[in-house]
């Protein structure tokens, strides 16, 4: 069996995760076992109904890292990209997958709100600027920046590939590729 | 990668459905991967919140399909032990693993009312029955079972291992044992 692990990627909306969730993912399929476990679709198979309180995005995170640590023991490589803002709940995924000697790779994607906003690839930050959607990660909600990420990659200096290398550089130390 | 497969466990409460899943995922654990998603245990990690009214409790289905397609697709043998009520919802789910070329396997674990009812393993029976419990399958609530089961065992009937055999042998037909 391949050595399973989650590799948990945490920033803003529009900070590039979901974009390098996928291509990484894709890149390290044809090697090992890989899944891709992207927070929108979760939530709509796991999550719908569930609102964007701080109760209900924990309750989110969780079933998140109730199943990446379900496909990790069966030696799948799940890559998860989810804003996932509060650091003390991402600490407890870490915690519930390391007790169960699953290694665990939290990826900051680091891009400065300002960035995003100006990118505003889905035309949500605008909205959230405007008040027009509550509690919006970055403007009307909190983001909790991870303090001592395994990797940090920062999107707005680096190119897709480099920041991809730096994944794949922490993925080899651990031997999860 | 060992071939995946969906055992889906059916039946009223105190049928045996655990119990069965139980074993059989522990025998078959030495020989190759194997995953136990029980009802109970699933739905305080995944469906905390939701009631039993019709929606949730397929709503709550739907999830464990999903969640039991996942680890199915790296070759995970899950066995699903969950009442699973309605049978348009069991049909879905099955159409769903079938699409993505997974095999679904319905197991019946049939046993009367009166069976189940006088075993009363957990005293919900006898709670049920004084209207205490309110949407309880069976009493209160509807249980449509399965019309072609790929597996029908009658616990009120047969010793656990001839139910078991009965189970193992359709896996072998299909190539999961």
């Amino acid at each position: 069996m391949a050595k399973g692990g989650i590799v948990w990627l945490t920033g803003l909306s529009g900070a590039g995760k979901s974009t390098l969730a996928s291509s990484l993912s894709a890149k390290l399929a044809a090697q090992r076992p890989v899944e891709l476990l992207d927070g929108d679709e979760v939530r709509t198979f796991l999550s719908a109904g569930l609102t964007f309180s701080r109760a209900d995005r924990d309750t989110n995170v969780r079933r998140i890292g109730y199943v990446a640590r379900l496909l990790a023991k069966h030696g799948v490589l799940v890559f998860v990209s989810a804003i996932s803002p509060y650091a003390a709940t991402r600490t407890e995924v870490r915690r519930a997958a390391e007790a169960q000697g699953i290694a665990f790779v939290e990826v900051f994607v680091n891009a400065p709100l300002e960035t995003v906003t100006a990118r505003d690839v889905k035309g949500l930050y605008a909205k959230a600027h405007a008040g027009e959607i509550p509690a919006f990660t970055g403007v009307s909600d909190p983001y909790e920046p991870p303090e001592d990420p395994t990797v940090e990659v920062r999107t707005d200096r680096e190119t897709p590939a480099e920041s991809e290398d730096k994944i794949l550089s922490a993925l080899r130390s651990l031997s999860l590729c």
